[in-house]
């Protein structure tokens, strides 16, 4: 039987060192006792014969038969010779499958399922084109500085085990905020997560049951939508007025309530003090919270940024959540929210659990590049470039297709909305740009329940004064044939 | 009323840029307002007054009046001066609180309260101190050589949106695992993670729904038992034999089967090939997920490193877990898991959607450290340096408290168990040992279900030689003053 041994695997033994010999040797008689060529009982040479027919040392093969016995590929009675084990090869003889029929397939959860169903994130979108909203404009930031704070951090790592939310960033963090957005917090209270997305998903998860009801904008933010919903929530609309979030009259008592205040998405309003107030004072009376997504109010053009609904809270359920992701860009995956006093331990602990964790060495970088001015500088310089790449995309919106668009230019952000006629479809819209090269998201996709509007939302911070052009250019030129062949229909439906 | 805004505001203004100026204004002002000392309805003196008596300029107090009307605080009537707001200090008057009574509580969730009851993680430990178990020993770690990976890593930084998963690390890791733990996968399949906990934590999330039942090895690991209870499933412990997990004769279905084979947690048991092929059609009969938890495996001291239960697997169901957090150092906070084929979708909305990200140039900074040899280079260091702190800590305990203990050493890992007489509690002689600066886990909070062993669970990994001389004197004279105490009170019974 030597032979036979000899034959399934010899043809594989390259020669090397003793590490890929043993290695082979190991890879290549496990897979032969697997695939049941050799067969239970088996008892194979001895270790001297099987050197000898392989070409390897004596000690390479008694490395690798020890290896197999504890395994549990071969047996060995005192005193004889190794045999192939009863229970390596059970039901995987001759390669056939341990399954005999078709493995059983998992069944997927009902959480994941909503996962799949939402229409969040937008992944069909792919890499983004012009004029994708949401997207900072990653070209002018400073990597090479970012690069630098990142190497210092990293060289200067603790040895035991950080934080979770370092204090350094904290501490950074908070100076900033309470400059800049007029927050009221500790820094203990501020939680440093890699997203607004995850920010928004994990206070959903610590706060909601399945079935509480949860109001969010309608017209609103899509990742929100998704995070209650998959947190099991119901998720109700609320109308937009000119203020804002339109609940007067509502009866429904929610747990949760989204707003966007000081650029709301989708469209870039300004929710005015009396609106935060009323809003402050119904969540207080029904015991809901508030999550507050402040997400690209660095950037404000006309006046100064407005202040965070949180500042004003004094009841401790505001829920502040911010990202570095429009502040710097994209691939940075850091975000922060300020939870209340009260629930700071139960979020580390739920962030210890889910890994929802920004790096030690990128938060001790983010630190250090806001310390150091970096921060607010490239706002700065972002401000700049960013109000005069809206005003560009307004006029040049206006100049290509001010017929067939209402624009809403908003006070601040990195996008806007422009609003078509009621007729359009503009899903339609959104496709016919697509295929032209030109990202354009429909506004119907941002509504929970009636959809009482067609509009397209459209970012310019990411995108410089050509491509904005070219953009707009296009957007023109497909509304204008859209309205040729409806025209045409209308036409023929009369005749 | 003209004197009484500036004896309300103008203490506060101090010299500066006509930015710090407008701020202070809008601060203040707005303030003032919101306490209600400047009551609804109160007419504002003209630009021109404010600014003659705020002792600033015109386009300042202009500036801020207009932000302030656009925010609400104030209202204009053409051509008349601002007057308060009525709504803008509703319920604010005098600084009172919005809520008449005390703020209403928010209610947090199940799971919340689910995660705040798990005994897991350990936060109480703190620093960790010797022996802690599960700490990899950063300090010989090449800090600088990573340092400079990641530098380049952010360098290099794309300007668009990064895939959540970079194929460079999918790549080189895969290389890795394939030739050092046996594993069969596409690169696509690697998910990579903040942490095992996290991918534990999603896999659970993304199979499981309230009620499903899932196995747990007991003695098993703490975080896989928190992360399953978390997601709702009912979590059973399945004793263990020699081999590993003693499952014959059970009949209640698991949906998800948590296992650690290699180096079972905490016993360092390493599971037969006949148990591995036992537990694949088992969970192919049921139709069963199984999680292997391959969390120290790279680190193997007698023979070669067993090979991963996921190359066995011919039905797509064993989800292999694995972490750098072990094999670099903990804060790195990086981990991967391998998912079948036809979830990798779904997992990556999973993780798009809560955060479980790694930063795009941590994982192309571990791409190249990794093809640059310096992770099998440092593995390779490791396993020597840890091979003699195993050696060390076998020997140190049984010379120092050999009568008291039954060590089983480990074949490889980071950890190892020690045996304790069922008389012992281990939860009191780990609280003892706390007080004299050695952290030693019981087993006994390993359980899930029935305690049937008590003992100590002692890390050698992250300390030196006499660190672990010194801890292991501890543990031999606390476990005599124990024994002499417990023998005290014996012959007082008897007496």
């Amino acid at each position: 039987m030597g032979e036979l041994l000899a034959g399934l695997i010899d043809v594989e033994l390259q020669s090397g060192s003793t590490e890929t010999l043993t290695r082979q040797l190991y890879d290549r008689l496990r897979a032969t006792i697997l695939t049941g060529a050799l067969p239970p009982g088996h008892r194979l040479p001895s270790s001297r014969e099987l050197a000898r027919q392989l070409g390897v040392s004596r000690n390479t093969v008694s490395f690798v038969v020890d290896q197999l016995v504890m395994e549990g590929y071969l047996d060995v009675a005192q005193g004889r010779r190794p045999t192939v084990a009863a229970a390596a090869n059970a039901g995987l003889a001759a390669g056939r499958p341990i399954s005999r029929g078709e493995p059983r397939a998992l069944r997927t959860s009902r959480w994941a399922e909503r996962l799949r169903k939402a229409d969040w994130p937008f992944a069909s979108e792919g890499r983004p084109k012009p004029l994708a909203p949401a997207h900072a404009d990653a070209r002018a930031f400073p990597h090479d500085i970012w690069a630098r704070c990142l190497r210092r951090a990293a060289r200067h790592a603790l040895t035991g085990m950080a934080a979770v939310n370092r204090a350094s960033l904290q501490a950074a963090l908070l100076r900033h905020l309470v400059e800049h957005r007029g927050v009221r917090a500790e820094a203990r209270q501020i939680i440093v997560m890699p997203s607004a997305q995850a920010s928004i998903e994990l206070i959903a998860r610590v706060l909601l049951n399945a079935g509480d009801i949860a109001w969010l904008e309608s017209p609103g933010y899509g990742g929100a939508r998704a995070a209650l919903e998959a947190a099991g929530a119901a998720v109700r609309g609320v109308a937009l007025d000119r203020s804002g979030l339109a609940f007067k009259g509502r009866r429904d008592q929610p747990r949760l309530i989204f707003v966007t205040p000081s650029h709301q998405h989708p469209t870039g309003r300004l929710m005015p003090v009396h609106r935060r107030q009323e809003l402050l004072t119904l969540a207080d009376e029904v015991g809901a919270a508030i999550i507050e997504d402040d997400y690209d109010s660095e950037f404000h053009y006309d006046g100064r940024p407005v202040a965070a609904l949180q500042g004003l809270d004094d009841t401790g359920r505001v829920f502040y959540v911010g990202t570095f992701s429009k502040s710097t860009f994209a691939d940075i995956r850091s975000g922060y929210a300020i939870v209340p006093p009260n629930l700071v331990d139960v979020f580390e602990t739920a962030q210890r659990h889910s890994g929802q964790i920004v790096p030690a060495p990128m938060q001790d970088a983010l630190a250090e590049f806001i310390d150091d001015g970096h921060f607010a500088a490239h706002i700065r310089k972002m401000t700049r470039i960013y109000r005069a790449r809206r005003d560009r995309l307004v006029q040049a919106l206006g100049a290509a297709a001010g017929d067939h668009l209402r624009i809403e230019p908003p006070a601040g952000g990195m996008q806007l909305l422009a609003h078509l006629d009621p007729h359009h479809d503009d899903r339609d819209v959104s496709a016919r740009l697509a295929e032209a090269g030109v990202t354009a998201r429909p506004l119907s996709r941002h509504f929970t329940g009636a959809i009482t509007g067609q509009g397209l939302f459209l970012g310019f911070a990411a995108w410089n004064e050509q491509e904005i052009d070219t953009a707009a250019a296009v957007i023109g030129r497909v509304l204008r044939e859209l309205a040729v062949s409806s025209g045409a229909r209308k036409r023929r439906r009369k005749a």
